[in-house]
């Protein structure tokens, strides 16, 4: 999506895009000529990218939340190691490339017994990661921020949100249901929702994520302002406000998601902040979603394929309508 | 220091001492039938150290700030690495070992434009490192912060201050002026005050950061409380105060102390937080030195030998006397 987002652009950070190489160790499909696709662990590309001297790196890859719990060394291997090697990579370019580090929102969580859950996150909250992946991620921001300040290359780390609706397939993550219960209704599957109806969390529609990605890569220094990795404005809603909204456009679909919390969800979910007071991220002109009806009318027209149940029509609703 | 003070403790930990196993690079003195020295970088040490499951391990080994500033690979292998071996060693000993990491107030800078320098420290002051080495120490504590999270092994980070007055040689450290300015006019050597006397800073006497070390390797878990490094409590003076407090004890080493203000060293110092308000380390009853008269003192009753200066008599001092 990124890419699609990337190649759409007129201009990106002052420039056409030529050229764009994709790596990951999955086969990519994107069309265009401009695009490149390198498909290999991205420990063994690191050689090949020192030797093109990008004009930028955006960093996505990562080992997920639940993984990395899983399995700590493949963490650390994954996320630790194979950072560090594409940071030396882009040191060794020598051209002093520019990078978007995908951090998490996962650097927060409660400090027992002395803090509870930040809420709502400040740009000045201590991140206190409740889990490897958190802090792996937490790891790597620090090291960017040092070898940007060395003068290596040009590091931003920015803190991503649960991002939903998330279209395609459920994957391990404990939040995947955030999107499974609007977007597994809309495909006429019946879904669990394994948490209770009034629990808050903080969202990002993937729209509101490219943009960020893209605004934070463009921004100059002193726009960012300060070295810390940066946190992004958030939804609020509670889970049973995602479901009214879901009513509203397609009660069939509400119909089939089913209540049943389940303890072990609901124990990560709730060591999550619900809510994000980006003030530096607001200073660059990013917003949250204005509402999760947005974020669901936004996927359905994007997603047309993926829906399998009746619209309710425009204007008909029980609940505030769509536009 | 250290080792001398556990071997003196008839308990520690609720164990009397039997072995202690000393590791450095350079070869280590100390006279004591329950002391065993390996002479040898730490890498290479691992194995052992994971064989022989001690109770605990003090890490105190590092590369110092001004060497990781001049040679970022030399800071990443030094700290970053060999503590990671270090950690995979207690790890792999499988008796979860307690571990007392020496982090550092390093890890506390400015973040222009955001912030200044933090003035107090609070427990919840978030870090903004403005050296690779307070990066690296950051990085380690949160990792060791994970590994502990795990039930890999027992670790607690301490964030060591500017130790004064550090018997010994000059190094090469930044801060090394702040013993200097004491230590080498009491034994008869001119020396240099590099920054103005009113530049205040935060202090800890070699004594006070022993106790420091020793009471957070014997709190249990639920004493230290959270899982952040430990902040210590701090005895903020001025440069001036310091040598104020010389003059009353020895007018004659005052004398040959001459103030000449180095630019390059002012800034660093003005980076460093010059007040800490270390709660957390206070409910663990540490305390900072009562004052800097106190430190002077102290050195000169412990290091008889590194005096070449005719003390002045009790109570004969202009200033307040040194009891």
């Amino acid at each position: 999506m990124l890419a699609q987002r990337l190649l759409g652009e007129l201009e990106f950070a002052g420039q056409r895009i030529t050229r764009l190489v994709l790596t990951d160790q999955v086969p990519i499909q994107v069309q265009d000529p401009r695009v490149e696709t390198w498909v290999a662990p991205l420990l063994s590309c690191c050689d090949q990218i020192a030797g093109a001297r990008f004009d930028g790196v955006f960093h996505l890859a990562s080992a997920v939340s639940a993984e990395c719990e899983a399995d700590f060394d493949l963490g650390m291997r994954s996320n630790l190691e194979s950072t560090r090697a594409l940071l030396q990579a882009l040191r060794a370019a020598g051209n002093v490339p520019r990078l978007v580090f995908a951090s998490s929102a996962a650097v927060f969580g409660a400090d027992p017994p002395l803090s509870p859950v930040p809420s709502p996150v400040h740009d000045h909250t201590l991140p206190t990661p409740q889990t490897s992946y958190g802090t792996q991620k937490l790891m790597l921001e620090q090291l960017i921020a040092d070898m940007t300040r060395k003068g290596f290359l040009d590091g931003r780390a920015v803190r991503l949100l649960t991002v939903s609706v998330r279209p395609g397939r459920p994957n391990g993550a404990a939040s995947g249901f955030l999107s499974g219960i609007i977007r597994e209704p809309l495909a006429g599957v019946p879904t669990v929702c394994p948490v209770p109806l009034e629990t808050r969390v903080a969202l990002a529609s993937p729209g509101a994520t490219l943009t960020a990605l893209g605004r934070v890569y463009q921004a100059t220094r002193e726009e960012l302002g300060g070295r810390t990795a940066l946190n992004l404005p958030a939804l609020s809603v509670s889970v049973g406000e995602m479901l009214d909204q879901l009513d509203a456009v397609a009660p069939a679909a509400r119909a089939l998601v089913r209540v049943e919390p389940d303890p072990r969800i609901e124990n990560i979910v709730a060591s999550w902040p619900s809510a994000f007071h980006a003030e530096r991220a607001r200073r660059l002109g990013l917003a949250p979603d204005p509402s999760f009806g947005h974020i669901i009318a936004a996927y359905m027209e994007t997603h047309p394929d993926a829906l399998k149940i009746e619209r309710r029509p425009h204007g008909g609703g029980r609940h505030q309508g769509i536009q």
